[in-house]
């Protein structure tokens, strides 16, 4: 059991991704409580064991989920698919965060329901500004749903 | 018809707030071509004539909806449902952007697919900051598809 509310649950399998963006959410205090996870499997074990185990389960939900599009085992777009589909997980913000740029990806994404879609960029630099400004975005400006305060 | 891509429609009843928020977005050139409707009702013609008119309307679609929530004629909340629940305009980012911050108006939001929401901050520098950074996050960082570069 996690030690507080996870900010981010980040589903990456490539290990250099997960820790170059950790390392840029960190740097920025934007995230105290970041959960990676390395495929989809996992993530949905994680979702919904977490969703089964407790009826306020929504009051640990991430304030958002970072999902990479290609993924072992279970892909990130049947992730996304299982997420946006259950009500007890639908409202938790999801920003695919991927290298594809492929218009077919983009449209199922959005079709599926996901919040936003950002492409990796390629340089480092620029990698970590966009991490920030995405964290900046959903952990301090962007508002969902407060479980515990709506009683 | 509007000279080029309409970047951002703004569904907004109050004309301080459009006025601010068109004011905030062209300082920083995030918006050359932006639209202020004045009700919900408004909305829903301009949003789906222009998908009745042309079959490649989703070209012309915006890259973001900024939507009010307390709206005349048409509810925020029945918009959203009608955009989000159309294939036409799904994929539209719909952003929240409204004084309310009471729970229901939150979760219901989320539960209809919109993509970000955001209480107006009161205070008129964080309103001006509070929209430079929607717009930088959904006009230059977030993407959406392209209809006509997808053919």
């Amino acid at each position: 059991m996690p030690p507080g509310q996870i900010e981010i649950l980040m589903i990456e399998d490539n290990p250099n991704d997960a820790e170059l963006a950790m390392y840029a959410l960190q740097k920025n205090r934007l995230a105290n409580h970041i959960v990676v996870l390395r495929d989809g499997a996992e993530a949905l074990d994680y979702l919904f064991d977490e969703a089964a185990r407790e009826r306020d389960a929504a009051a640990d939900a991430p304030k958002l989920i970072l999902l990479d599009l290609k993924l072992p085992k279970v892909d990130g777009i049947d992730v996304l698919r299982r997420l946006k589909s259950d009500p007890r997980t639908k409202s938790i913000p999801v920003v695919m965060l991927t290298s594809s740029r492929e218009e077919r990806d983009i449209v199922k994404s959005y079709q599926l329901g996901v919040n936003s879609y950002i492409v990796k960029p390629v340089d480092f630099d620029q990698f970590t500004k966009a991490v920030q400004e995405i964290g900046l975005y959903w952990l301090l400006l962007n508002e969902q749903p407060h479980p515990r305060g709506g009683g």
